[in-house]
């Protein structure tokens, strides 16, 4: 039985739940501003996920803790926190209490903050075990493993249709994810593996990029996403552009009518926000996310919060899109909210996103990045890509150490976590 | 159907089996004497592992890449060298060839470096799901996911008895690996976690090493096993020495007639050799070590050799022990007798191990040591094990990377690797 949070005091008590981007960045604004307040913080993990970074990960450029830190390290001074890892079930908004698998827990306030998962369009169960997403570290050590393993059992196969459908790797969806991984795999098989294997023909590497728009990076400008293009295909990626995935089987995909044998196809044309709205019983778009009121509450439920990924909120006419520099500002601003309410100030001014700009990264040394009406690209904005993400990294500790893993990758080619980890079983 | 190594031609076609520390040092030495035979290495995983330092994955401080490198990419400047990802299965010794479990391959000259793993004396069956050893990656990882888990689940329990028994963790047997692991235990549990749990009450954690002869470290001299016991006393361990394990349930652990409720335990009370005795029907000791030749070759088998933790030979009437550097030196002298014997020049001289000491370490300061008469104990035998074990990593990067996180560690009692991988599912 789980610890039951009710106190017996009239002490305020904020449950926050999910400690991603958001999430973190309410309980840590909480924690300074209301060191009063009893808070509360559940994840069914317990880290907080650097989630740009995973297609390192899953390239074996980095190691899975050099992205995650422990939710209760980075709340540890906060002495009026409690961090909890448990799955939440539900919420009964009547009662006022969060359900988890194994208890439940009152809430004055309650902040969502659980994110978004892999959207297969109504394929879920078919595809989803074919094609894994890359929204957490399983993910991202199963694709780790699939591109190792091909390369291990490509280079002792004679038979040429069966090395030929090992070395094929497809990424579905060419938004920023998909456009990092696949140049990121690009790298890893012509530089870092195939010089160390003897019996690879280079030519049988085949790197798709499967898109049903007939651009990548979508939501960038034009002309970034045009220069984006170019360098995966100097990288030696073969895009396939206003090309909708139709099929996915164990042998391959059917991409725009055409069968393709692939050993290693990985998804990520779009995100399904978390179960929130049906615990809720909100109103969503059709991607699950719930519609917040310009306070980011729940409609009804003054007392609720929803932000990132599991929210949608219009901004001069658009939904503002779901990145970590939105849910960071939306986790900041619940909490200067609660204050206010909880100093039975006067309701403040709705939350207004402060764009800071877009960038996306392609290979070792070249990204696009817009800010506002400027646009760059190149080896510089690859700096100022580089910069940000390792600043953004939370943990000293990690932030030295990434920055040392990537100097050396840059410098040598190498990549340090080529583990080949949770082999098939054969007793 | 894996490639074939037969060769049409007459080149000597040398494959070692397994890339612990004795056969990868037989590969390199092989690549430098020569670099003309056809040389094959093949391995279960795709990386060697240092595994002295498991322990560290084990308990948070190292990520398992840290002390993991891809075996080809070790190899990867010979030219001459395949390397297989494969699982041995057999050797048909009349027909000269490796049997695998996709395929065969020939050898004029064999080198059988298989290791071995842990020994539960006729209990693996029930013993080994319940109290994992800490001989491979996924030991380390499954350990760490239950001391990290324990702490997490004890942080939400309010039954006392669960959570003592959740807060107990007992090692079994206290050779290096089992003093090592208990004494990072210890300082995990009470420095890094402790400080940044809310409801767990220090007086609950109680970490055991439990050992069935009369002293730890049982083949060091008395003055050393002494202090390295004091050292763990110190720590917070708690030792049951002449405290033989009767039974182990998913509850705990009967030692010496008593019973005690334990959610973790861990196995490091013996070793058990490779499969390789049943391979090749070769004589073999109580621990299924093939009794070798002193040329290290199988009685009858001149082309078969044997090393590191597969083999047992006597020396000034003792066994050698299973360390890491004897392996080495086996290797490197195995390489040298082939190289001879190709040469056809007279057979040298018999192995002779160079005794290049032993040490412990316990904890984040102190270690023992001693080469030969000469024993030292405390910080400055730590800093010397610190660079021995930092020496021998394989791979620069790694030994930057393993520097700066012990740096880290031991300034802050911080742990890098804090993740719990492979959570319970509960969907």
């Amino acid at each position: 039985m789980v610890r039951q949070q009710d106190t017996a005091t009239n002490e305020t008590h904020i449950v926050i739940i999910g400690a991603g981007f958001g999430g973190l960045q309410a309980a840590l604004a909480l924690g300074k501003k209301l060191p009063d307040v009893q808070l509360t913080v559940i994840d069914r993990t317990n880290h907080h996920l650097f989630q740009p970074l995973l297609y390192q990960v899953a390239t074996a450029a980095l190691s899975p803790a050099d992205i995650s830190t422990p939710i209760r390290h980075v709340l540890r001074e906060q002495k009026n926190t409690v961090v909890i890892m448990s799955e939440v079930t539900g919420i009964d908004v009547a009662q006022k209490r969060v359900l988890m698998r194994d208890g439940s827990i009152s809430y004055d306030y309650l902040i969502i903050a659980t994110g978004a998962h892999e959207n297969y369009f109504g394929h879920t169960e078919e595809w989803q075990p074919l094609a894994p997403g890359l929204k957490n570290l399983d993910n991202a050590r199963e694709i780790r493993r699939k591109l190792l393993l091909a390369f291990e059992q490509a280079e002792v196969e004679t038979d040429p249709e069966r090395v030929q459908k090992l070395l094929t790797f497809a990424v579905v969806g060419a938004g920023p994810t998909g456009v990092e991984l696949a140049g990121a795999i690009a790298e890893l098989a012509y530089k870092s593996l195939l010089p160390e294997f003897r019996h690879i023909d280079p030519a049988r590497i085949h790197i798709l990029l499967i898109e049903a728009m007939p651009q990548i990076l979508g939501s960038f400008p034009r002309s970034l996403s045009k220069k984006a293009r170019h360098e995966l295909q100097k990288l030696g990626v073969d895009l396939r552009l206003s090309t909708p995935v139709e099929e996915i089987t164990t042998d391959g995909v059917i991409a725009g009518g055409e069968w393709i044998p692939a050993n290693t196809i990985i998804w990520t044309a779009g995100v399904q926000a978390s179960a929130a709205g049906q615990w809720l019983g909100a109103e969503t778009d059709r991607a699950g996310r719930i519609k917040v009121l310009s306070d980011l509450t729940v409609p009804g439920h003054a007392e609720i919060f929803v932000l990132g990924d599991t929210a949608t909120l219009m901004q001069d006419g658009k939904p503002l899109p779901g990145i970590a520099p939105v849910a960071m500002q939306q986790g900041r601003y619940v909490a200067s909210v609660i204050e206010r309410r909880l100093a039975n100030k006067q309701s403040g001014a709705p939350f207004h996103y402060r764009n800071k700009g877009y960038m996306a990264t392609v290979g070792r040394a070249f990204a696009v990045a817009y800010i506002g009406k400027v646009r760059f690209s190149g080896f510089l904005a690859w700096i100022l890509w580089l910069l940000v993400h390792i600043i953004y990294l939370i943990g000293y500790e990690n932030r030295l150490i990434v920055l040392m893993q990537w100097s050396w990758s840059y410098l040598r080619f190498q990549r340090h976590a080529r583990i080949i980890s949770r082999p098939e079983r054969h007793e």
